[in-house]
Formats: structure tokens, C-alpha cells, sequence
């Protein structure tokens, strides 16, 4: 198998074709779901695609699956995927990499007139990073059932504009059912490469992250409430603080994830102080806390410590603290045999790999709900994304595709 | 003396009377500086000092002077005062009460024909609250050169309009001279009646309070910054997150006051995060701080302290801290002779008393820097000020004003 191997100049020239659309002087790329240079870089895909032989299928919701045929066409498909859609100051690789990978999987094969027994389909999930529409996660989270078609097309934009409308005006208004329950085809298995948007790999410089799952999120609003009183005639024994009381959880929060480490996440986002005035002691402050971890039990305790502290420094400061959680998503494991495949993969080809978690949301997240699901993660410059400075190494990019092309191989064989 | 007393009914009816120019369904006072309702609350004032026999004095900021003659009227006066603009959401005796108690002083000596050998004069200084226009404290700011005349005029407000035209439009830009440095007249002496706008009277259950003097202030922005990363894929040790780093700054503010009690005051009254998104660890965070004390060699061993820990905590995160002083008002000792005399009026006239500082701005606090100044806090209900449910006891603004009648007296004897 490892004679086999994907043209990394191809796939990197891919890239910057695909990065000129929507391309930012600040050598990022702003290309928003649905608008008309998400509709050039769909083309400009689609056409490679059909240059490699594929057949091109788009459903309901926009997502569009180039398909490469194999020898038993009747079977479900091994897929492959991510999103070309950006952040409004994105980079060129989140999304982009693992929707050329496929397509770079494709042109190999060709190269090599290989035919697989399963046949494949890179997938193209419309509006995953969720800029422009919520919920983010769009096209998977419908193919997924994790919303329905109805309430993803009724979203509007800033200006109102529907995904229904933006649909149709960019012409991707498909005709195949978007969701797995309406009888969208489930894959045999789904693969996703992507950038890692963290800085583990970098860190530990190490070139493939066999992914094994996702981490569990909840977030939550916090809100203390105390007394405002004037700074200045009011001593501090009299004081009702609201934000020193917040301080504490705020610091709970990290000190949380650090006791259920390795995977414990703990952050807080942001802050909202009333009333807002430098010589006013708050007397209301509102703040967001999101936790996450690999496994649900653990996230249970988190919740209940992150509880159980909001009502002990309400009792010890004399003020009020209210919690709601406002988002849930459970822990998510990967297909072992799928994520050992990678690690096979890597361990053949002599990169270097280590297991790892995704902390984001992807598309695979929701496939995954479906189905036998693996993902693949390389490096990214300073573990930064959703940043016109978001940067990756041609020889990881490589890397991360051949192993690709090993893992679909095996599932496809 | 005791024989002497105000009439407590009279004074809360010219309270009440006053509070209806600008009065708000709410109960509070809505009458910003240099408005036509200021213009409406001056005129009703200036018609009962009238009333009572004053003539009436404008400067050219628009401080308002009503005399009371003495029997030597060649000699400095001794003064009593505050202001009748109010907060946009502002009360009934913030201010208010300082300017009618000497109303009251007057028509009680007038009820008894007693002439004081110094003249007394009434002061009304324009636009103490700085609601409408900054600087703050604006009409005895300029009578003791605390910033120029020129200064005060120029400034505008949201609409542009500026203090030199909103004094033309409501007819009191005045020909007296506004600065101590260009003539205006010193007093032998000054006083300030007020709502004490904090709680420690109240939760001492103490009538009326002897100030000492006001605090010092130093005032702070302090940023902290660090790196801006995804919340998800971000292991907690790989953070350098400004948040975490921001609330132990946040906290060593209020630790440096209590360190420094009892008249230590640390204040964070506003926190801005940037991005400021619930799933991204904050790259940076601006915040004010406030501190306070009632010497200056405390208040710059606070200083030195805010700085050191900011240097530390920078050190002990790996962010960068970057601290500067916005603010700095010294502290003013008001004069000890006049001090006393507010303690022996209570005294004598079987209130309870206790020294006390002023946490906040007065006009007496500028008015400090030119000559010898006392001023006399009543309590009010739960400590509140600014705000539209400010309350005070009748019986409180009746001992305030028999004190205020005694201290006056002693000091024109």
C-alpha cells in the first residue's frame, strides 16, 4: 500500500486555487455560506470533481456528494468530507483541507487506475462554521436529524434573507432528501480531514492526531446579582460586589477542568458588567462558563462542582447566583476500527501519531450520530484558526491525506 | 444656642416644592444642568432667597451667590451650599438638601431678627453632577482653579451645545467673576449639608455624620493581554488565558483596600473582554480600577501595590499587563476648627455623631482647596444616591440643619 501515494503539490495547489475565491489581502479568505463566492468555490470544485469522474448529487439543504464509482455500486458509499464555507476572517485550510483531500484521494486513484469495491463520495456539508445562518453545523446537523430541513431553511441572515432564498439564488437548491430519515444514503463509513484549530499536535510535534472522539460540551449564563453602591462612600465591609463574587466562579470554572484533566475544558467568554461605571461597585454581572470532557459521567461531575459552587459563593458573599445551562452536546466516540485505521496508516507511512481529541464541533460530530465515523487531524501553525493568519505545513497536509487514502482504501475494499 | 431651631416642616416642604421642577413618576428628580428646568429650580430658589431678604450674586459660570448681610459687610463671608442639577435619574435631596438647608438657616434667623456679625451667603454652583457636562463639579472646580473658566465654557454636551451657550439660554451666564484667581470673593469659611450617599451612618444608626475630609482617588486602566485561542481544541495548560489572569487583578484590588482599612476602598466597575465569544478563551481584557484612602502616602502605597501585582500576575501567566493611572485626586483634609464645630453642634444638641470621611466628589471638596470647609452627612435610606428612590428621614434633614444653623453661627459670631 505504500507504494501508493497522493500528489502533494496538487493538493496544495488545489488549495490556493480554491483560497483565491473570497481571497482577503491579509492572505485569508472570507467566502460566507450561500453567498455568491461560496457558489464560485462550489463550482470550482464541482468542476474538478466531474474532471476527476465523478457524479455530482446535491439535497435539499445544498450538500453536495461528488461520487466515484466502485464495483459494487448498489452498496453504500465510504465518504469523505468538510465544508468550503468560512468565518469572516477565516484562513484557507479549515474546511477547505478535507474537501480536497478527498477530491486529491480521487485524482490518485485515477493516476493509478485503482477501482474500489465500495464506491466513495466526497461530501461538501453546506454552512458549517455558521457566520452567516445558525445553527451552525447546517448540512450534517440536518442529514444527521439534529434539526429538521424546515427549521434549517426558515434561518435568516443579518438582513433576512432565508437559507431557503440563498439557496436558490446560489442555485443549490438540490432535489435529493437532505436527511438521513428522509432517505439521504448512509455511508458505510465517513472520514474527515481537517486542521487540527488547536495547538496539541504542534506542541507535542507530532504529524497525524488519530481523533477519537469529541468532547462533550455545556454552557452555561451565569448571573450574580449583589448591590451597586458608589465606590467611593460605600466601605468595603458594607459592599455587595457582584463581579468579586464572579471572579470566584470564574476562576471555579478553570479550576474545574483542571481537576479532570487530561480532557477537562473550562472557559469563560465573556463578561457583562451593570451598570458599567467605574466608580459604581456591580451590581449585576452576567458571564458565560463552558465546560467539556470526553466522557459523560465526567461532564456530570463538572456540572454538578460548577453548581454546587455558584450556591457556595452566593452563600459567602451575600449575593445571588443563578445558572442555566443553555447548551448540551453529549461526548462523542469515534468508530475504533476506524480510528485505528489511521493509526495503522500513520504507523505504516512513519509519521508520527498520537491519539487526540476534537474540542470543536465538526461535521463528522453529527455524521457520527449515523454511522462509523473517523477523523483525521494535522498540525496548524500556533494551533491558530478562524484567523486570516491560519497557516499549515504543506508536508502535514500530505501527510494527513495519505493517510487518508490508506483509511478509505480499508473501508472501501 | 439650643433655644435656636429650624423649622424641620418648612425645609421638607421647600424639599418637596423643589423636587416638583424635573420631578419623575418614579418619585425621583430628572433636572440636568444648565437645562430649562434648572432654569425653573433656579428661579424658584432665587425667588424665596429673595423672600428672605438676599440679593442675588451670578457668576460667570452660572454659580449662583444669595446674600444675607452682616453687620460687617466689608468682611468675607461665610458660606453654605451645593447644587440643584440632579442625575438623569437622579432624587429629591442629593444636592437639593445643601442649598435649601441655608435656605432654612436664613428664614429661622429672620424669624428671629437675628443679624450675624459676618455677612452669610447662600452658593448654588452650577452643574456638580456632570451628567450633561464633564468635568464634573464644574462651577467650584472653576471658582478654585481646578481647571480654567475658558475650559469649563467650551465644553458640550451629546448635541453639541456647549456650557457657554446652554448658561446664555437659560439667562445665567453671569458678570461676576467665577475664579478665585480673577476676584471672586473668598469665604471666611464654607459648609456643605448633604445626603451622605453611603450606608455607614445608617448602619451605625448615627444622625450625623462629622467629616474629616474626603478620600484620595486613583483611577486605573489596566489590560491584560494574552492569547485568543478555541475553547474546544485549547488544553488547559497550553492557555494563556486574559480572563483568568484579569480576575486575580480584579481580586488583589479589593485585597489592597482591605489591606489598608479602614478607609480603603477598591473599586473594578467595568470589564470589557475581547472577542468577547462564549466558545473562545479571551485574548484580552480591559478593565478599570478604583482606589481609594484618606492619606496620600496610604493611597501611593496602594499605588505601588496595584503595580506590583500587576507585574507579578503578568509573570505568573505568561500574559503582558499593562497598567495607567487615568486619575488622581489627593486627599483633602477639611479644616479640623470647623470640624469640631459640627461635633459640638451635634453634641450639644443631643444628636448622635460620628467622624466620618466622604467617599465621593463635593463641590466642599474643591472649595477645600481655597479656604477652610466642613461639611455635615445626614444618613440616607439604605445608602442610596443616584437613583430615583434616594430617600432621607425629615428628622435626619432637621438635625442636619439645626447643626449647619449652630456651625454657621459660630463661625460669623
Amino acid at each position: 500500500m505504500t507504494a501508493l501515494s497522493i500528489n502533494g503539490d496538487r493538493l496544495w495547489a488545489s488549495l490556493m486555487s480554491l483560497a483565491e475565491i473570497g481571497g482577503t489581502p491579509a492572505g485569508g479568505v472570507a467566502r460566507l455560506a450561500l453567498t455568491d463566492l461560496d457558489r464560485q468555490g462550489r463550482e470550482r470544485v464541482i468542476g474538478w470533481a466531474k474532471e476527476a469522474g465523478c457524479t455530482i448529487r446535491v439535497d435539499q439543504i445544498g450538500n453536495i456528494f461528488a461520487r466515484r464509482p466502485g464495483r459494487e455500486n448498489d452498496a453504500p458509499a465510504v465518504a469523505s468530507g468538510s465544508h468550503i464555507d468560512t468565518q469572516p476572517t477565516g484562513g484557507k485550510f479549515d474546511g477547505n483541507y478535507g474537501v480536497l483531500a478527498v477530491l486529491e484521494v480521487f485524482r490518485t486513484l485515477n493516476d493509478h487506475d485503482i477501482q474500489t469495491r465500495l464506491p466513495l463520495e466526497m461530501a461538501i456539508w453546506t454552512n458549517e462554521e455558521g457566520s452567516r445562518f445558525v445553527p451552525v453545523m447546517m448540512g450534517s446537523g440536518v442529514y444527521a436529524g439534529a434539526f429538521t430541513l424546515e427549521t434549517a431553511l426558515a434561518a435568516v441572515d443579518r438582513e433576512g434573507i432565508s437559507v431557503e432564498t440563498a439557496l436558490k439564488a446560489i442555485g443549490y437548491a438540490g432535489e435529493s432528501p437532505a436527511a438521513v430519515s428522509a432517505g439521504a444514503p448512509l455511508f458505510a463509513a465517513y472520514f474527515e480531514a481537517h486542521i487540527e484549530q488547536g495547538p496539541v499536535l504542534e506542541d507535542a510535534d507530532v504529524v497525524i492526531g488519530a481523533v477519537t472522539g469529541a468532547l462533550g460540551q455545556r454552557w452555561y449564563d451565569i448571573t450574580v446579582t449583589g448591590q451597586e453602591a458608589h465606590a467611593g462612600p460605600t466601605p468595603m465591609a458594607l459592599r455587595r460586589d457582584a463581579l468579586q463574587a464572579a471572579t470566584r466562579l470564574m476562576q471555579e470554572t478553570v479550576a474545574i477542568a483542571l481537576r479532570h484533566a487530561p480532557h477537562g475544558r473550562g472557559t469563560v467568554g465573556t463578561v457583562d458588567v451593570f451598570p458599567s461605571s467605574r466608580n459604581v461597585i456591580p451590581g449585576r454581572v452576567k458571564f458565560t462558563a463552558d465546560l467539556r470532557n470526553i466522557d459523560d459521567e465526567t461532564l456530570s461531575k463538572m456540572d454538578a462542582e460548577i453548581r454546587a459552587a455558584c450556591a457556595e459563593v452566593a452563600a459567602a458573599t451575600r449575593t445571588k447566583v443563578d445558572i442555566e445551562q443553555v447548551v448540551y452536546f453529549p461526548p462523542t466516540a469515534f468508530a475504533p476500527a476506524l480510528v485505528e485505521g489511521v493509526r495503522q496508516g500513520a504507523k505504516t507511512r512513519g509519521y508520527s501519531c498520537m491519539d487526540v481529541v476534537s474540542g470543536a464541533g465538526h461535521d463528522a460530530v453529527y455524521v457520527a450520530s449515523q454511522l462509523p465515523v473517523g477523523m483525521i487531524f494535522v498540525p496548524c501553525k500556533d494551533g491558530i484558526s478562524h484567523n486570516e493568519v491560519e497557516d499549515a505545513k504543506p508536508e502535514h497536509l500530505t501527510a494527513g491525506c495519505n493517510v487518508l487514502l490508506d483509511a478509505m482504501l480499508l473501508a472501501a475494499a
